[in-house]
């Protein structure tokens, strides 16, 4: 595999990790349409998981097999695809060699008292199944964030030292944090500052707001001119956040909504200097053809035609 | 042995698991008088410490002596027998390569202040019982969850390696749920699709009722329109819960009740595409002839001779 | 050393059990002048841990004294001594082939807001001093019954790999449990069959009076006819709930009484099928003479002399 | 080195122990001008970790420099020294071969919200800095007792094992217990008799007052008729305590006072059968000229010679 | 590389460490502008992780980047560069043999609803990364030291064993500390002596002011009349603290102010005996140009030319 000049240069930038971790970013970067263009498009089939297997299958009964989100993922020609312990298990034999993987090691559910996350599955679990690479959730703002982060610092210090990847979603939630404050501006820079500095190789944060919401990180976005009118311009300061774009960056498309919302999205983080899109819900509660088509249109975005 | 080809389709499913891990479940699947059938019937004996000898046995006091169960589930030509570790060493020497066993590792008993459960044994006593698989409770719903299902993840990860299978009771309880919601068909299914995440090979379940739990899955159900009129199509959306019926779920028949009763649910299982019966209380409770003919209804209820 | 055909018949229903294990269940039993008989006087001594030295030596001070105790158990004749890791440390040297030794490995003390009990030995201490088995002490209906049986069941894998015996004082007290409760029958036959499903070899529980405590259970102690009016009867309604019989079971003697109140409690054990007592405060709070009188007077009982 | 009688008969107690442990116990025994006696007066300093520096020792600025307190004990002819991690690593080097070092490995400190204590050393740091035993604090009565009690176990095994012996500070304070109740006669002998228990070497304790605290133990001190009008018959009830005097037990000093009180506790300590005195402040808050006057006054007092 | 004389003496008071500890000690004091004078100023950045990357860096926006800082202290000639894991991963290659590097391994973020601290590296990542020592913070007074403290104890002995140096960062907080009395100078002092105690090698405090705020040491302070009228004064007794000025201790800025406030803040350090300063946001939050003439009016303060 010959990697392209822009793959070269975004891994010039993990320059202290490992040549194992290093070549399975590479294997995201040049799998897919999108290949050694610097950007990705990830599918996540956690949802079952954290909201029950209805309400996120019932409305495309395919979607229930576990076997549906592999060939998806490969048909569209993804980047990689990421799910829990069990879908996994599911499909990684047959998925062997065919498309990177993710492995999800913790989720919520629907139940959960409180904003924390379950611990499913393990170092060991990515090895024995081909996954590249590690997922795992930081709740930013909550109670639990010390504990979900130290037990992402264990985990994330074996994978890199056995040569995995390291994906951080990073999710402000819970505590003193309002709604609102969750997709904030000033909270998102936060949330993937504080994901580079725990070292993730690939960070995963929802697309902000204009909102600003800690009272003394206002002071400074309004007395320093922090742009953030647009969503590209949004995206571009989350990018400043992560050590000044040196760390990959992918955002997340949220609940289910217009194919032409997703493509403005797309288009403000590929103009903000964002690497790409993770998307779920928006891709499997669609119609097969329909998620086919539109994850094609996306590519097309990142690839700077459309 | 020779695995029959509805056996063999069932272990296709589990492809990313080692052979040791196949091996048992294909044990469990070729005994008694289901063998090759891809149905089970499994009796469970925990009662004891979770309700207290008396309760349990009292009525048949034959039951108090743990070589009774053994004998049951031997000459009713089950699938297996799963207890607790006490109850397991009491039979384990005898039981060498007549029967498959499952070492139950955890169990709540009646003074529990919480829902929580107590573990009372591990990898090691399964490997040293010679037992082919180990079962664990989790509380879907729960405050407990996420310490049981970690607690789950590590002893499931370690047996899988050890060439163990894995049998998981998804028993939704505790925290905000309602008595009545710990058996509705929408927690039922997100709690076979819970179990089928953290990794379980075998599920099991309780038979769920028309109720609908939680409100937004609710809607979903309704706007959908999930079958939930028969106990047959219950069972059938559970099945798909459980990725798509790729995962082998059993229903457990929960408090002592009449015979036509338990055959109502046999057929019902059966028609929706179960894969069997876990038949406690009903089984002992019963005089042994009694409950030797009722389990022999049963069987061939699932032969579909009944 | 040749094994009695009684204690051969108990030994059979440890099947599971490592040779090491037997051969120390088997040192237990044929030691002492009850040896052989199947039948068991065991001498613990922590009350100093648990309600401190002078209310448990200042009546006898010679008690003060760990060798008193070590003495009073070899010079009566009896199975086996029991005491805490300070108190073992100080007579171990000297008792080394001379009486099997029970290391007790928690205690609890006057002052503890709670109901759990100080870990204060471990299985090497157990192996370095010479002992044949482990104590542990749990507390069914305290909030910390989980937690004090899961540390129980690390130890007891432990000890049983290793060839240690296991001994489990099994005496309900604390959270939903009134004072009376604590002996009630219910609750001591459910004390007595979650010891033995936790995998103990030998059994300690406290002598049942006729109370009734779980209002479920009681429903079924009246529609079943339990016959719990006797000691004996209440005996053998605890050994039924011991696997029908098939594990050890020791009654304790509880606080000092007159000895004619202990001979009919031994009586009492011995009709029941209990295997025997352990008497602590009622050996060492009399006078030496007045002990070794009384205890001989007790081996004859279980002998069937008295 | 040749061993006294005296100490050959005290290290006979400890019959169970490593020679590694006995002979660490021996080397204190028979250092300083005590040597040989069975007697040991010990500096402690721990006080600028419990209280602040300047409290411990502004009153007299020599005492900041840790080899201030290091050359004090050798120059005063003491059996050992014992300061926290820090002040250890401080003298170590030098203190090689030339006094016995116990490192101390929890302390509180004067904002500690709860009656809990720091771990601040290991049994790898007294090994690495040539100690001879480890040192520890439990509080009884405290609801962090437990906790305490089981850190303590896992050292005191580890320590053992490697051959170190143990010292432990038993100071009951919180829970329910008065302040007056903290040095009661009936709490000190349980405190003594807990450190013996759990296995210590050495234990230190305060000189108790004939305070009575626990209402159950008071009837048997009052019916018993335990002496303890004089401090020396006080002594005499908690050597009691201390398996009949078989553990060596050193009596803490506590606040600064005048040198005759001082004296008379040693006397009082010597007459009841003590082992000796462990003194911080009294010894650091003085003049180098007057602490060496006093600790020599009081190393005549336990050779009979004052 | 010859150490100094001034070096060698400092180093003789670590007499009972490592060669490699003692050797990362003296690569910090032999390197930039300040090498062999026994002086130290660092650049920290973790006020990113801390505070929230736009309150740090929007004002100079170029310190979004990694290697801005990393630039900036060896430009300016500083002894050592301390940051969190993720910054020191983005420039650990780059720097290696150009400047010691410190990693530290936990900060806090200003979602944190107590007074606790992530950990968010470990030593294996600080020997992979070529640092030479490790950085840690404890808050004296929270009811988190506790916890703070015995997580550093295990991080600083596998540091020690393994030959790097330990900076202990000592900020009392929380608990019943008042905010002024968080700088008073009895509470500075005493977290000076807890970091000495805990066994660092290098100890960060923040200046104190003339505060005091415990009552009893307040006695001891005004009765033994130490001196705190100037800012020279208290940090001469804050080194007292620090075992006698035998531990190494350098004192934080704090938030950003005039450049001669720093300078005085620096000449105090320096008449007191200090060792030196921890420089962050008043470095990099003045332009690069700016900071370069302050940090080198600092270095010529030390060096006693300004």
């Amino acid at each position: 595999m010959r990697l392209s000049r822009t793959v070269q240069s975004i891994l010039s930038h993990y320059e202290s990790d490992t040549p194992g971790s290093k070549a399975n970013l590479a294997r995201i970067l040049m799998t897919g349409k999108l290949a050694g263009t610097g950007k990705m498009v990830i599918l996540p089939v956690d949802q079952g998981f954290e909201h029950g297997p209805a309400r996120s299958f019932a409305v495309n009964p395919d979607a229930y097999d576990p076997n549906y989100h592999l060939q998806l993922a490969i048909d569209a020609g993804l980047n990689a695809y990421t799910t829990t312990l069990g879908m996994m298990e599911a499909v990684a034999d047959r998925a062997a060699g065919r498309i990177p993987l993710i492995l999800k090691l913790n989720s919520s559910n629907s139940w959960a008292p409180e904003k924390d996350s379950t611990i499913h599955g393990g170092i060991d679990d990515a090895l024995r199944l081909g996954c590249g690479a590690i997922g795992f959730t930081v709740y930013p703002g909550s109670p639990f964030f010390n504990e979900m982060a130290e037990e992402f610092r264990e985990l994330a210090a074996e994978a890199k030292a056995l040569g995995l990847a390291v994906v951080l979603w990073s999710y402000p939630r819970g505590g003193a944090l309002s709604k609102e404050g969750e997709t904030a501006l000033d909270v998102g820079a936060y949330a993937a500052h504080l994901a580079a500095s725990l070292g993730a190789h690939i960070i995963k944060v929802k697309l902000p707001s204009d909102h600003l919401e800690q009272p003394e990180a206002a002071k400074v976005y309004q007395t320093t001119g922090i742009d953030r009118a647009s969503q590209a311009a949004r995206v571009r300061h989350i990018m400043q956040a992560a050590y000044n774009g040196t760390r990959l960056v992918v955002f997340s498309g949220g609940n289910k909504k217009g194919a032409d919302s997703l493509y403005d999205d797309a288009r403000a983080i590929r103009d903000g200097g964002g690497h790409g899109s993770i998307i779920g819900r928006n891709s499997f509660q669609r119609p097969r053809d329909e998620a086919l088509a539109m994850l094609s249109q996306i590519v097309d975005i990142y690839k700077g035609k459309a």
